[in-house]
């Protein structure tokens, strides 16, 4: 650790390499680069400094440079995650790459397209859907969240289920090392073996292994068509056979969610709806390409004779359900009252999962609701308390946080589907990993990482 | 490396733990696990003996013994690999997991199934076809090779442009790592980002960071309807352009393979067919799921008026075709003037490459033929030449060979698709990664296994 006289002349230093546009100490920028939309466990720690690179020859320079003052270095995007794994912990630079926003290529004949790390997700995939493409993952913060803060997380989305998670999109990757020497991993082709896979080493490495500053992604055909279903269910166990019996239909939709009745409630709250009235439990799936119209039939048929509602064909409202959906966590930031959660389970576990989870929640006088990728088995719900709630209401929400965590382990599932370990469900981890597994992590990021200066303190434990 | 007196010793006590049955030494049994489908340099070299492991305990017990006596261990299944990576390069064990064949479970409603490493391909396929099912990565060798063998190289296939390789089947992991410990990686999930994702650091590292004793595999859909098509075209350039309009229609097929004339021979003199006759190249395509009848319609109007002939609806001769692709390449086994290669390069460099290379055989005086899983970019030319053939027909071969690698590494490219590095494309590892991203492989390897015992001088440079 430097001290300030060091960090003076650290400062000055880069101040030089990227001028007083590129290296900013206004208080509201620190402000807004201390922290992401997870909860902060105090006051927000502001860091020294934010450099906004502007391209890679300056994002080594910049870790030339806290290699040689040993000041942590934490590199984020938009900071849309949601487990503090860009929370300021102590004095270091954070490393804004939302400048570094070029599509570099979209090679149409490739399907590929060539980005630097601070494209936002929504802004590719515009772009390539002139050339009949897709960018696949999309979180629910795709509108905001950077390309390459989806790789940090490896993010998943509602279209993964068919579609896969960020790792399997992302072929190539230009990394800058905590040293600041450049290297290249993967291939520009869709397929290679060659030597061992660094390049998912770093996808959802959290920032603490390297920082990217390319991507090479391959690009989906953009569906020529999509349909879209709503089915409520009488009960949550309903529409849990529901999802099975899509499956065994063999119908993989792109996009199939959960939402509970509670949830219903929120939506109905935010955009004056009623469909909390419907039932228990509510399936949004989407059908898209060249079998959608005949997996809705399908699907449809299934349902046919059972007390489901289903939407009408091309019914506008089922599309409405699932970008209200997207935004169903509300304005998305927990605080000490409210926590969202992001656990993944085998398909099959789903309900039983959801009925501990209500137990759990219900004995400890908390309120709980549930969204889930249930194409996916990864379950968000959300765990709030009335901060005058009598008692100890804080202690009451960590008791039902920590028993969710531990009946998804003991599920055969993990703490984190998609959202990553970040600082958050960092004292979780040895819950799920063995201390040997806990130790190759440890040892892997000493390999890459031996000062320890890449956002220390997250992703592994 | 010990002496033989050690040797002796260890055997001794492994002896003691397998049975006479587990521990064998016979000299077939000896040959028959001293190599891979892969050429070999010189005669083989053959282990001090065979382990065939029959539970994770026993090979505990093994891994503890090699890393005692400091003995070199090969774990392999099939040996049905084509790049040496079972190879046997000094006294070693080889520890044959073909024994741990058990599928432990098929988790209808999980969606997934759990294996042992020695489980055939093809078996779990037919077990899981009974419940709607596929595995979906299917390499060439599937009704031979073994899961554990597949996860090893991250084998690929012709089904991976629609369900993706390997390591997008895989959810979790069972390593005995080299000294023995047992850990357990990945979740039973479909996703999971906790940690670095070991998982896929293991899937491909052909047995040199530890022995996969046990997988959680993702299961897919059986698709409800899979239809075949053949399009003969008059060039490869027309090929190439004819694969580029089926993505363009946004068709994405399952299998799509694309066969060049030579090729076509070899399958005429094999079969006693006649499609050499028919044009230059051929693309064999599947479309499969509940869409497959649109998009074959949609593909058969796209050459509706081009000079392609395209095989008859349902006609079964296209299905026979795909199977023959399958096993193109002849007895498989590469020699001395044959070898079948397995670069990728981004889809567009297709029929550049074909074209270079073909050129280049041409100077070299000799033979090359190709097939490639064209909506990936693999290609696989084989190179051979007649023994007896003027000059120094192994030295024009090699020539021939190692250029067919540099273009596909100026293509942006690699030098292994799906075949893994083994120990034959080990040398021309440097010519696609940096000094510095083979150091941080090294040091990988040196982290997992710091006695250098696990499938020594392999995947890695």
């Amino acid at each position: 650790m430097s001290t300030s006289v060091q960090f003076n002349s650290f400062l000055s230093k880069l101040k030089e390499l990227l001028g007083s546009e590129g290296l900013v100490t206004d208080r509201e920028v620190l402000l807004s680069n201390s922290r992401d939309f997870g909860q902060l466990a105090s006051d927000p720690i502001l860091p020294l400094a934010v450099a906004f690179a502007q391209s890679t020859e300056q994002v080594q320079a910049i870790m030339r440079l806290c290699t040689e003052f040993q000041v942590p270095v934490i590199s984020r995007g938009a900071g849309t995650g949601v487990s503090g794994g860009v929370h300021v912990l102590e004095p270091c630079l954070v490393l804004n790459l939302s400048r570094m926003n070029r599509i570099l290529e979209i090679r149409q004949h490739d399907e590929v397209a060539v980005v630097e790390p601070g494209v936002i997700n929504s802004v590719l995939n515009d772009a390539v859907a002139e050339y009949g493409f897709m960018y696949a993952p999309d979180p629910a913060s795709y509108k905001m969240s950077t390309i390459g803060g989806n790789i940090a997380t490896n993010a998943g989305g509602l279209r993964c289920a068919k579609y896969g998670v960020t790792r399997e999109s992302v072929l190539s990757l230009e990394i800058v090392l905590a040293d600041g020497r450049l290297i290249t991993v993967g291939a520009q082709s869709f397929k290679g073996v060659a030597g061992y896979d660094l390049t998912s080493l770093f996808v959802g490495s959290e920032g603490t292994l390297g920082v990217v500053v390319k991507a090479v992604v391959r690009l989906r055909y953009l569906p020529v068509d999509q349909r879209d279903l709503s089915m409520v269910f009488q009960t949550l166990e309903d529409a849990l056979v529901g999802v099975q019996a899509i499956g065994r239909a063999r119908v993989q939709p792109a996009i199939l969610e959960l939402i509970d009745r509670p949830t219903m409630e929120v939506l109905d709250r935010s955009y004056d709806t009623n469909i909390a009235e419907l039932g228990e439990a509510m399936v949004l799936a989407r059908f898209d390409g060249y079998g959608a119209k005949a997996e809705e039939n399908v699907v449809r048929q299934i349902f046919d004779t059972l007390p489901v509602q289903l939407s009408a064909a091309a019914d506008p409202f089922a599309t409405t359900l699932i970008e209200m959906r997207r935004t169903s966590r509300g304005d998305m930031q927990d605080d000490a009252y409210r926590m969202g959660e992001d656990v993944a389970v085998p398909k099959s576990k789903m309900v039983a999962y959801v009925r501990q989870v209500r137990e759990i929640a219900e004995q400890q006088q908390v309120d709980v609701r549930f969204i889930a990728h249930a194409g996916d088995g990864n379950l968000h719900p959300t765990f709030s308390v009335e901060p005058d709630h009598g008692g100890d209401p804080l202690a009451r929400l960590t008791i039902a946080l920590e028993e969710s965590i531990r009946l998804a382990l003991e599920a055969g599932g993990t703490i984190t589907g998609e959202h990553g370990v970040g600082l958050i469900k960092r004292e979780w981890l040895g819950w799920e990993q063995s201390e040997t597994v806990l130790a190759i992590q440890r040892q892997l990021k000493d390999l890459l990482d031996p000062l320890g200066i890449l956002n220390p303190g997250k992703a592994i434990q």
